[in-house]
């Protein structure tokens, strides 16, 4: 198991048993055992099998389970994702912090497999943002992948991203991307957001890598993809949505990013049934 | 600062910038300063306030904030939440986790709220359960309470609640509540999930102290209220939304809960404008 | 192992042994095994099976340990409750930290166990407080139940009550009890701390779900139980010990609470006995 | 604060509120404030003022704290130690945790000072042992100093105690020593636990530098001492009480470990006191 | 403070005084205070003032410190960098782990500043590698920075570089260039090493945006330049030394990696000298 | 596998890929395997075994290693040291941790061997200092061990060192050392750091157990040694290197310690070589 995941996993499991499970303990027997089966009650991607799996693992290592639905499959209603057998208790135990996991993760990969799908006839991709829930980037960005999206930067240290604010402290767009083109590591690239054309010109010549074009309409990223040259890639961002995210894929812009795929989707419907 | 706060947020500034902000490093100077406010972008009830302010003040405790709109009072578009005065960098480092926590808290508090108002005419109160999203509970339960709702067991621990499986397991209901009751501590009460009304009379002539009404319609809630002693308190789950919230909550049911507003809100909309 | 534990016991053996254990080291060979009995002094409850365990499993897992007597049973003086086998170093190293909580456990087992049995001609329960030892709260409260007690709430956290202080800061008990029933949980009762009839008259009217007998005589107890309703659970608390928790516990009450049984407890004596 | 002290004295605080204090969030108005003494209820030597003030100040850090009697004095039934003052829920929040710190490392200073009082005497010390409760050892090996006892080792890693199993394991005396003199480290000293005269003598011809006479009687003891050239420390250790104890300092033995003042200690009696 | 440094640093400290530092506490009054100056022993650039600062005010926030030298200043032997004002037994626990920083800081800064003076003339900017101390990556990197270098990637996840044994693993150095390229971050470039023309050919072919000449000579990296397009960035490695440096630097080459800066370095020499 | 090894080595895995390793999971299958050799590229005392070994059973336990040349032996350069058989991706993300521990750890040992050869014909041993690099003295401390020399204290709080800045403080070498054999415990001696005899004779005077000879020629140090009477150990420190510890070891001194062996020694050199 993934030392991090590991380490996550057993935090959420503390988290919701800081002295164990006292329901179980009084009226489960401790030597039964039991199968279980993580069922879905929509349609929807499945994510978080590893999350799933330590869960339970982590509380009793003689748990078995077996996977019939890999991670980033279709699922239907009613069909059963994965078994779990061994110790009742800890089954329990585990039940609602593997679900909390699976649901939340299945939820945010069926809606970038949408977003995927509608956009899947041009060249762009979906990506996620910043815009993660304290604590859950790593599975959240997970989530994404698994729905076929692209990771935009993990975080703050791993990738320059000249926003609004630092361009407002700055005092102007041109002089941000230089300082920054000046002394940046050769590793990187460097992204700077801009929201016209005029920015758009200014951040070229200062030597930007990467534009993202923010709250822009997709007629006005047209026209300002015109003028960037070959070699400098393109981001769209703002306001983008299921309904909208075709038009701005047909722009020509390189990659889509949307926060809501991390910070307002709807979990997917699953279950963990006891067999009797 | 509270203590599990503080460890909460810390641990978010370093999942968002392991190794610091390179953008900010790169580009601002070391001693600028700067003012920014939050800014709602829709209407909400404002929740996430400690949170939010933990954010900075231990990235750069100099850091000062101004709160004018306390937590749990609804802002309007535009309206400003809070001022935040300091090192520039710091603020830049701290906006998006501060944000991510902020929006989340408020996005939770708004939906609760407009459940409480809808039930507002009646006894019934709103609950949460513990389908909220690993290492967000302290902050997900405190933004039901702002939003207006109470808070159901904080974790296994700290209560009893017989659900459907453990009924499964111990193989019926009168069965699994008398165990229950017959070793419980004597502080806390005994909860059981029961589907229809032959259950109820179990669970009621076996001793329990709660009845969790799940998946029932509100009719049938109606009718196994009738037979519910004085003393005994009823909970309303499964599938109830603002749609038919009212509904359930006429029936007398004491409490209703609800998952969705942990684990599938929709966050509000705020965000840091920095002052020219 | 269970998580916490686990995580418990490897503090405690880092606590011990923080560069490892020089003097094994030096004297022991590398791969020398020995066989090691855990042997009982005097008579006791035998309890911290799982501490003990985990204290020489998670120095080496290929030690093995074979148990005779379960956690819970009465041991006489010279009786072996587990076999050690395995690598010596380990063994002498992991020796001290599994003493330490096998001792201190068992020393808490068989106090509660005593006071058990004195009281087990009535329907009264002996259960523990919050005057724990830090960091131990979890082991301390596992022995009060192996003992035969039953756990008080675990924290601030999961059960209300309100004692003398709470009611000396809002200023007369009525108020006090009816601000908590007033917000509380649908999951958790209100006990509050009275310490003559008219205090739990007032605690009565206000709707105490539990009352809290505190320093208060047999005889005045017993006055006091005559006027509480059906439906109300009682609790002694403050000067009960072995020589009058019978005359306590006949009163009628429902529960005894001590504090000595983990803050004052004695250790049971129990050695680990190396083969020649 | 101490950074050790701080974070045991947090984690303890964690322990006891997880997710805060759900009595005085429900009954004490948020802003109020009250004034509540240490006050001893019985006589004891206060000790542990640090971890007391600790889990005020780490709670609200606005809390402020007069201290009467300094930490190694003696204090009467009734009196004040100290007073604290400042926001109410914070206060009751933190009472129990900063009691059982207070009351625990009381009762072990007091145990401690009869001891060296009861010896005083003589050239001997009091010393204690690695029989501390897990967790607890800086608290507790604390409190043995302000009782006026001496630290033996702290832990496994900082010197080299050769006992029976080592023995046991080497199979004889002489041998053990030797290995041990050999190798270690030109800082540390041998300590080797002998049972009669004619292990002493094979300890002694193998170049221990302080011998553990454990288990032996005092007449013994002093026969053993007769041969021991100068320069080589003595301890004397097994079954020593407050009633033998100053027998065994008269041997001319240096020190005298005794086990119970850390595992079997009873809390001194201490209360916080609410103004009204 | 940094909130990482802080964990840091704490965790240095409590390495280093795991029960504190007796020495001091046997010898020095517990209200001394004292005046210690940082003083250079040798020409160094300095560099580690904010973990060294941080060793004293962890231990005491009442510490005062002056700085004169600021960090990547060139100071000479005898110098004095920055003063220190406090309690006498918190400078003498902090002394050592402060000068552990900043004597193996200031050694990699120097050793950095020499390089990059030595291909001053060049536009080729000397980098870091992964060849970092364990638990020191950040203190490291920081010092390769305040040197004059820049930063190679922070860790694994936050740039591609496909190495030797990747290709190895994969085949062929096309197909693993193409295979990183096609899933790539939008905001990552694919660095690749490469030992030969044919091979910086089929990596250019591939889309590689960054090509790793390693272990080539100068004369070599020259020919391979010739043919690399604009756009694509170049970076030397493998047995670069001081002596042969400005020859990579002046092949064109962007950048020169050395391993030996952070993994073999000399620590420059400071002492803390007391005032009398 | 040791807990504390266990957690360092973690941490370090963390450090190196907080958000797992992009490369490999864009360029390798996740199913492949294969099978690499730790070689030596120099001539070397081998050391950092487990720390090694760790690197990868902790990412995937599954990874099977054969030892060849065990610790503390000779390496030639070419000589295969391990062979690591696995996951491919796995053996990519540890490697670099596993050989940063390797390198390091090798060097020291490396260093230290050739210092105890060159005293080799002397009784005097070469020992450590507190000097060791933040977050390594464990692991330092072991390769001084493996490479032949002996641990001085691992810590502050595990041995009384009285230095030039402690004299300072009290005023003057007598009345330290008189502190502090008072008051210390009857496990520990008192060392003393001395700089010419009339020093050391008032460190013998005051009942000094161990001189630290600091700054003094080797002429000197013999002057010194004649006036210390048996039983007091003798240390000498300060500017001894390979080319003059023989000079100081013939002085009759006990040890030599040295910094430079823990901060500022070489790596060896190792690499890992996948087979094709």
């Amino acid at each position: 198991m993934d030392i991090r995941i590991t380490k996550e996993v057993e935090n959420a499991l503390l988290e919701d048993a800081p002295w164990g499970d006292i329901t179980s303990k009084l009226t489960i027997d401790k030597h039964q055992s039991s199968i279980a089966h993580l069922m879905s009650k929509s349609d929807s991607v499945a994510c978080g099998h590893e999350y799933f799996l330590s869960s339970f693992k982590l509380l009793d290592e003689t748990i078995s389970i077996e996977t019939y639905i890999p991670e980033g499959n279709w699922v239907k209603s009613s069909e059963i994702v994965m078994t779990v057998k061994g110790n009742t208790r800890a089954i329990l135990q585990a039940e609602r912090v593997g679900l909390n996991y699976f649901c939340h993760m299945s939820g945010i990969a069926t809606e970038v497999r949408k977003i995927a799908t509608l956009i899947g006839s041009t060249d762009c991709k979906v990506v996620d943002t910043r815009k993660t829930l304290p604590h859950l980037r790593l599975a959240q960005k997970h989530a994404v992948e698994v729905g076929g999206g692209i990771n935009h930067r993990m975080d703050l240290s791993s990738a320059i991203l000249i926003k609004d604010n630092h361009i407002c402290a700055v005092g102007n767009i041109y002089d941000a991307v230089s300082l920054a083109k000046d002394r940046s590591p050769h590793t990187m690239n460097v992204e700077v957001e801009v929201t016209d054309i005029d920015q758009a010109r200014s951040a070229i010549d200062a030597g930007a890598d990467i534009l993202l074009l923010d709250n822009i309409t997709p007629e006005q990223i047209e026209k300002i993809i015109e003028i960037v040259p070959d070699g400098i890639r393109t981001e769209a961002s703002g306001g983008i949505t299921p309904l909208n995210c075709k038009a701005y894929a047909e722009t020509g812009v390189d990659t889509i990013s949307m926060g809501y795929i991390t910070h307002s989707v709807k979990s997917a419907d699953f279950s963990l049934e006891f067999e009797d």
